[in-house]
């Protein structure tokens, strides 16, 4: 038994809000432990679809008491149409994980890419297989949300625990990548 | 004896999250209930800072109330470097109203403005000077995200009367502005 990291990791979204949890050892070998997807109605009023966002993340604190919450940070630069939405929803994730008493962090879209793939602008295909792989899946989870949700913890699992590139030295996503390409090729 | 709205209007914002509570009888009077500014310092995490405006909040509708709660509505346009956590704070606004059971709407700064001083681009001072005048207050509120709190929430109360102004007749701001010009003329 090693003591090992619990992350709940948070794609905020009003539409599909993905959620996912992992457990980290010190190893640093990530294992699933849950993930989701929180929908709300677009035809919902904006209040009452944050409440169902804030209910489903309640929820799966209560059920899987993650050590930390990590939240992928928005930027105003993003899709304007749906920017704010996703800004608000962040904003109660952050309000749930503080009231609950965890600690929480934000990390970049580019962060978690090259935190999970080796690679800041990789698409969402490519996080999805990588995920699956570091994961032991046998198949990407499904929809992108769920797949971003779980990355997004797996990247704050590993910058906590100073896994920083450093050059000459592989981070545990780019020794995952090295080592799903050494499978595939034979 | 008559039958009032009672109006929370919200100015959300981290560092200074403003809120205020009117009643509206009616006859569109307004009459202040509570104006207050909820402050969490820069220094603290944005989730502890989220909880502060959300304890905030819950606080003044306990206490006061309100039958409706109206949120000033943020846009991706507006200054990118405090609009996130401007959007965060209004997202927990929303959340609280919705779990609170409260009807809750937003209005765009320009709708705000033009409700309570007839001029869609005025600026902060004569939102205060306006809600002074609307009000009866003896001075204008300060600072100014407790003017626009209240501002808010008399936006809605009139706008949810149905005081839509067509051409050819006053909105009530309009009267009222209109009024107080002639007060300060004589």
């Amino acid at each position: 038994m090693t003591s090992s990291l619990r992350v709940l990791g948070i794609d905020p979204g009003l539409t599909r809000c993905g959620v996912g949890v992992v457990d980290v050892d010190r190893s640093r070998r990530g294992t699933l432990v849950h993930v989701g997807v929180i929908r709300s109605s677009p035809d919902a009023e904006i209040g009452d679809r944050l409440a169902i966002v804030a209910a489903g993340i309640r929820e799966v604190i209560a059920e899987y008491r993650p050590d930390a919450v990590a939240v992928e940070r928005v930027f105003a630069q993003q899709n304007t149409h749906t920017v704010m939405g996703t800004a608000q929803a962040s904003g109660v994730a952050l309000l749930i994980a503080a009231e609950s008493g965890l600690p929480a962090a934000t990390h970049t879209p580019s962060e978690v890419k090259a935190a999970v793939t080796g690679y800041g602008s990789a698409d969402k295909r490519q996080v999805q297989a990588m995920i699956a792989r570091i994961l032991r899946l046998d198949a990407p989870p499904q929809p992108a949300d769920a797949a971003d949700a779980l990355a997004i913890a797996l990247c704050h699992a590993w910058r906590r625990g100073g896994a920083v590139a450093t050059q000459g030295a592989l981070t545990p996503a780019q020794r995952a990548w090295a080592a799903a390409e050494r499978v595939a090729r034979t």
